[in-house]
């Protein structure tokens, strides 16, 4: 038994190693690689994607889980779990054929380029062709595993355990019901809180101050890179070695304060896995949806909160110059204008999850057939009028704005809703045991972490998301306080 | 045959791949890996050497290359070199234990760590154990050869073929009596040119500078990437991704443009390997002297050329804030100034040798046992002030200034006063056929690239450095004409 734990040990070291080397492959693509280096790079993460599919699904990684299942009364809970995910991961892939799994590797690597051009020259046609076969792949990938069911279900279930369109459906139509009115109510108020906000500061400047900011929110440095990106992103080497990105405007310096925070939020998840299951396949977060829970717990709950920046700027004024001349008062209701945006990572807090509706209908749609790729930017700019009463000049800023579906990342949106709704239980939950408007007011932001730490963070994927959910408020997945809380907050702040 | 050559071909790629992988990750090492993620970067770097061990020693790639030699008279001259590059490798590697191996290249991986934060510490001690455990290595490495010889006359060998000990104890010997007299001479007369040129640029304008000089002289950047490292360097993942770092001093301007065009020169040489080879094992400079050749070609004889500064004076000052007050004359004696300087990279051309010099007697002293890695420090300040006239305040400044021991690159900075050497018979030997001082003045460089181009870049490494110099000068390695050139560039500035 122990012979076998220790083979498997290895196996799983293995693939973690190439894991870990994917991250880095991925990171450079995304961060600095030359145009002249995508085919080349395209081609050695579908070579290491390859090894991986190889690896997991190799008769010795079988028997040596045959064997361990064997004896499984004697296995910690760690391995156990670890053996139930690796079962999960293998019965999905391993219905693929291999050559197709490199072959869908690689044409993801290499559509981030072509996305990123497409994107820059506001040419959507040339990204139209790379979008449609990855749309394709992900509806095949799922049909080689002969599921019931419909594929978009499927899909969401794979990032969200337990998750499908109806219950997403159900959500989407509450907010529909009572945000789309609440934005029009405010819409017509007409204030302009966030013109304050907008004055130029250099990036040097800016860079500073955001690397100031991870490091008050408890981001460790040390064990992580803060770079940059056309769409900022989260990527884990290992917890010792987390990456964000995030970008800088001259002209909207509180843009790049909310990329920071929100993959500082990420960040923090990956660097608190505990290190028991550090070198294990726990070392993750629980879902996506938990993940997007804590980026938005950060970016909104804490950094858009009035305590937040009484604690910044009593503390330490004097450091940031570029908030020298501003009230607290204007910095709270200027980070918190609801001004329905164009851009999904730029979007308030109210807007934010009528963007993911948006995408949220358009997957559905084309995964279903209802939709096709060439109408695409047509129906996008649809949708922006109707739910969000503003349209595109072009697509580059309309259906072109983010990297996630060049990646692959079909389904993946859902996850942001739910991390938004995620985050206000956990607020609640919080809220009972810890003062965290007074930690917030003295700048001791630790005590929140401890608390994150401590009942999410250090558990990988140990728990699942409604495990989690349960243990820390009780109750799964309940979106209405979500959508309480936003009417509660906005209507104050527009009042 | 041609089944032969076709595994052939697949092994050599995968050859390649792992190697070009090794590249991104020792970019990203030396670039921006976070220290928690030194460990894991490192045993990454180990286990793909060793697989690129594996792969180069293995049973399957030996009987290839036997089957193929064969039947030599039907293969083409860039597969009979590919073999002959090969065997030599294999023959250098095989005699090595596998596992040493690894643990030889982790131990570089990790040194470079410990010399980053030794030389930020200022602390000798701590980089101590690490470089006496390089220096062992690389003597064990040579005798597990069993070739006769002095043990650095053999790694002289390795990265220049031909060259040893001996040779260069006459270089060296002849470069003491000529040019350190020559030294004194010139700072007698206590003259400060470049006094002018220390103003304060920002590090972005310096940024931009640096990539407009690179487009200048003829570095593609869509094939390849400027970043920023603690000491500059040339990584190529494939010609067309090729990296280059410099490093920015905001009260140094011309530093950054002398590190970016001299790691330009090595940027250029790859990009411009033909297209032919660029997927074969001749895909790489002829030898590091060589390499060096061309990036002191591009920093001193073009970029210290009077008719360099001209071009770009007139081509676009006004695009180039950083030049307006200066006239050209200023520009000119500031960037040659002799100043016996503490670091090398910031050296001046006439000292620069001087720097190589001492390098090249630490590390035979060291290798035959006659100086011990404690008393480097102080060995070090002896020769600096013995040759140079200067005396480093701290280590950090002296002995621990370069990063190169701490990679395992014993033997290499001879290279660099080998570069010089061929620099200045390649300049003959150009003259002959080109106007270079019109195409400078014009701000025509594509003319001198193309002719490097032509006679150098394109063969890799098809050419020995030696078939090279005696295709385009008419003989071989010639110091004289080196230090001929010193003298009398220096004494004209100087008079």
């Amino acid at each position: 038994m122990e012979k076998n734990i220790c083979s498997f040990r290895e196996m799983i070291k293995e693939k973690r190693m190439i894991d870990s080397m994917l991250a880095l492959l991925q990171w450079d693509l995304e961060t600095q690689t030359p145009r002249g280096g995508y085919k080349l790079l395209s081609e050695m993460i579908g070579e290491l994607s390859l090894k991986s599919y190889n690896l997991t699904t190799s008769e010795k990684f079988l028997k040596i889980i045959q064997k361990l299942k064997k004896g499984e009364d004697k296995l910690d809970e760690v391995i156990k779990k670890e053996i139930e995910l690796l079962e999960e991961e293998i019965s999905k892939i391993k219905v693929i054929p291999p050559e197709e799994y490199k072959a869908y590797s690689e044409l993801t690597a290499k559509a981030q380029g072509i996305w990123e051009i497409a994107r820059e020259k506001n040419d959507f046609e040339s990204f139209a062709p790379v979008l449609e076969q990855i749309f394709n792949y992900n509806k095949k990938l799922i049909e080689y595993r002969g599921e019931k069911g419909d594929v978009y279900s499927t899909i969401l279930n794979d990032y969200e355990k337990g998750m499908d369109a109806k219950k997403l459906d159900v959500f989407f139509k509450e907010l529909k019901k009572e945000i789309v009115p609440l934005l029009k109510e405010i819409k017509e108020k007409d204030r302009n809180f966030s013109d304050k906000l907008n004055f130029k500061v250099g990036k040097i400047e800016q860079k500073k101050f955001s690397k100031e900011i991870l490091k008050y929110i408890g981001f460790d440095l040390d064990r992580g890179v803060l770079s940059e990106s056309a769409h900022p992103f989260t990527l884990t080497v290992d917890k010792n070695d987390v990456r964000l990105t995030t970008r800088y405007f001259e002209e909207l310096p509180f843009s790049s304060i909310y990329s920071t925070i929100h993959e500082g939020g990420h960040g923090i998840y990956e660097q608190n896995i505990a290190d028991d299951i550090k070198d294990t396949l726990l070392a993750d977060g629980a879902s996506m949806g938990i993940h997007e829970s804590q980026s938005r717990f950060y970016e909104n709950v804490i950094g858009r909160s009035r305590e937040f920046w009484y604690g910044i700027l009593n503390k330490s004024k004097s450091k940031y110059g570029m908030l020298e001349n501003l009230t607290l008062d204007e910095i709270y209701k200027g980070v918190n204008e609801v001004s329905p945006s164009l851009i999904r990572v730029e979007a308030d807090e109210l807007t934010y999850s009528l963007h993911i509706m948006i995408r949220y209908e358009i997957e559905k749609g084309v995964l279903s057939g209802e939709y096709l790729i060439k109408d695409l930017p047509k129906i996008w700019n649809e949708k922006m009028k109707e739910y969000l009463g503003v349209i595109p000049k072009n697509d580059s800023e309309g259906i072109l704005q983010d990297v996630h579906w060049s990646c692959g990342l079909i389904g993946y949106f859902p996850s942001y809703a739910l991390g938004n709704v995620y985050s206000i239980q956990i607020l609640r939950a919080m809220k009972k045991e810890i003062n965290i408007e007074g930690a917030l007011e003295r700048g001791e932001l630790k005590e929140i972490k401890r608390w994150l730490e401590e009942k999410i963070h250090r558990y990988g994927k140990l728990k699942t998301p409604k495990e989690l959910m349960v243990s820390i408020t009780g109750e799964e997945l309940n979106p209405d306080y979500y959508i309480e809380y936003l009417k509660e907050k906005y209507r104050k702040i527009y009042d």
